[in-house]
This record gives structure tokens, C-alpha cells and sequence, in this order.
């Protein structure tokens, strides 16, 4: 027995969610994962959906701290680092099972209000972190005074969303998403005569 | 009966799926919808994956005769439009619930390489339709000449493709994103020389 039962719960419960998908998922399967009783579950979670709400503020905990450690001495820097950061085709398979996840319970959110307001969360949280960035970079003078925060970071936002998505159902790179979204930043976003200058 | 046992199993297999989602679906289930017999689906299918084959099948025609039919003057008139149509924020509650389904069929397309190969094939014609557009514009002259119509066509197939998801798993609007990626068009590929000269 661990230390932390629920913590143990929730490993479960993600490899049982890789293993068996979300729809299929009995509370059995998570207490088989992670090597418990249904009653230690029910002790500490109440009910499944409970399970995942934890498992989905665990993700986004992650989630946050993998945004806010994002470096760069400059708005365009961080995100540059950032877009990197997050579209990335990544080859490591854990991260690939990761957004197989997380796209299975998209698909669910729309049937379920507790697994969609924790999914929106991701998705503000990543606006948010994009519009400060933008209105740094417009204070700074690195970024053009006419852009929008607002709808940059959402059209940003819906981007990286997209390519994740396809990426995860098509097995398509997003290497060039990334390439085509820099030259988008250079060429919309950017206050050249700035850029000259400081050149 | 109908004319078309296969029609009328087709029409009840996507009720089925908008009614019990794909992972529980049985057989029986779409049989029930479509008011016949397990042994009349096996008859004209084979298996369930075949249905949902030929369900892909049915909405992918739609989908292109939907694109195909896109009206415009001008390759910039066709391009805004497209987007229109792809990204109306639709109040159809047909609409919503079809974008469900697909979005549901997504998700299963990692495991499952007959939706995956033809789910693949919405965003690939989406994307060759784009390009097409894009250089029959730079041809024009209404395009600039130095946008590459491949990956500008991929990142507007993916950006659709993350408004679409979105839509259907927060339920936001995706009417914003439309006017920011019309910004985008305006200042990143129309040759704005050009247009000027035209007007």
C-alpha cells in the first residue's frame, strides 16, 4: 500500500483509462490498476466521475506549471518557446497516450458538465498565458499596437488545439504548424520598424 | 421497408451513435433504429465497422459536395466563404450533433485504423480544396506571390479543424475566430499592392 491511496487511485484510474478507453472504464478496472478495492475508491473519490474530475485538476496542475515554466528574456521569445513547446510532434509515446486521453474525454465533455468545465480550463488558462504575453510584447513595443490580445490568443489558442487534435487522430506532424504559425507571428504580429530599429 | 434496406440501416446507425455514443453501441442498437434485424445488417455489412465505414463514406460525400459547392467571383470571394461555412457557429441542432459524432469518431480513430484512414480523408481534401483556391489566387495575382498555398492550406485545415473541436466540447463561439483568420488573409496573403491597383 502506498503512502498516498488516492494518489495511487488516480495512477490507476490513468493507466486503466490508456488501457480499457473512457467509455468502457469500470470503477473495477481503475481499483485493479491501481491494486485496491472499489471500496477504498468509493472511501476516497465518492463515485467514478469524481475519479476523473481529481485525475483532470492533476492534469491541469501539470498542465499550468508546464505554461508558466516557459522561458524567454522577451514576450517574443516566450512565445516562440512556447508554441515549441506545445507543438512539438512529440515522439515520446507517454506524451502521445497523454493527448490520446485527453481528446477521449473531450469527446465526452459534451455529455458530461463536470468533464467540460475542467476541459474549458485548459483552454482558458493557455488564452490567458498568450494574452499577457501579447500585451507584454505590445507594452514593449516588440508587438504591434493594432494587434488584439483577445483574438490572437484565442485564434492561437484554437490552433494549437487543432493541430493537437489532428495530430493525436491522423498521426500527422505538426512541425510545419509550427513553422507557418512562427512566420505568421514575424509577419502579423511583430512591429517590424520596431524590429529594425532594434536591430 | 424501405427501397434501400442499406439506406435506412445507415440513417439508424448514425441515430444509434448520437443516441448511445460509439463505444456502447451494439448491433442491436442499430438495428432497433433503423427498425430490422441483426441478421439484415450482417446481410449488407458484414460487420459494425463496416456500417460505420460506410457511414464515414455516406457524410464524406456530403462534406465534399458541401465544399465543392462553396460559390465565389474570385478566389479571395471563395476562400471567405469557405471559412463562413466551415466556421458559422451553427445554432442547428443538426449541425451540433453530427460535429459530436465526428468528434466522437475521432477519438476512436487511433485504435481503429478504418476510421482513421477515412477521417484522414475530411482534412486532406479540405486542405488540397484550400490550396487550390490559394494558387489559383497567386495565378490572379490576388494572392501575394511568396505564400506557400501547402502549409498556409494546413494551417487553415488545422485551425477549422480546433474550432470545430472546441465548439463542440466548451460550446464556445467560433465566430471570433472566423474575423481574426479574415484579418489574418487580409494582411498575410492578399497582395495588398495588387489590390489596390485593382480598386
Amino acid at each position: 500500500m502506498a503512502d498516498e491511496p488516492a494518489t495511487e487511485i488516480l495512477d490507476g484510474a490513468y493507466r486503466a483509462l490508456c488501457r480499457h478507453g473512457y467509455a468502457n472504464l469500470t470503477l473495477q478496472d481503475i481499483a485493479a490498476e491501481a491494486d485496491t478495492s472499489k471500496a477504498s475508491i468509493y472511501y476516497h473519490f465518492d463515485s467514478k466521475h469524481r475519479v476523473f474530475a481529481a485525475l483532470l485538476d492533476k492534469f491541469f496542475d501539470r498542465f499550468t506549471d508546464r505554461i508558466n515554466s516557459v522561458e524567454g528574456d522577451t514576450p517574443r521569445e516566450q512565445l516562440d518557446t512556447l508554441l515549441q513547446e506545445l507543438l512539438a510532434t512529440d515522439t515520446d509515446p507517454a506524451q502521445r497516450e497523454f493527448r490520446l486521453v485527453l481528446l477521449e474525454l473531450k469527446a465526452q465533455a459534451p455529455y458530461n458538465s463536470v468533464l467540460q468545465e475542467h476541459l474549458t480550463e485548459f483552454d482558458e488558462f493557455l488564452s490567458e498565458q498568450l494574452q499577457e504575453i501579447l500585451a507584454a510584447g505590445i507594452n514593449s513595443g516588440e508587438f504591434e499596437e493594432t494587434i488584439d490580445p483577445v483574438s490572437v490568443a484565442e485564434l492561437l489558442t484554437t490552433t494549437i488545439c487543432g493541430a493537437q487534435t489532428c495530430h493525436v487522430v491522423t498521426n500527422h506532424s505538426t512541425d510545419r504548424i509550427y513553422t507557418t504559425m512562427s512566420r505568421y507571428i514575424e509577419r502579423q504580429l511583430l512591429d517590424n520598424d520596431h524590429t529594425q530599429i532594434a536591430l
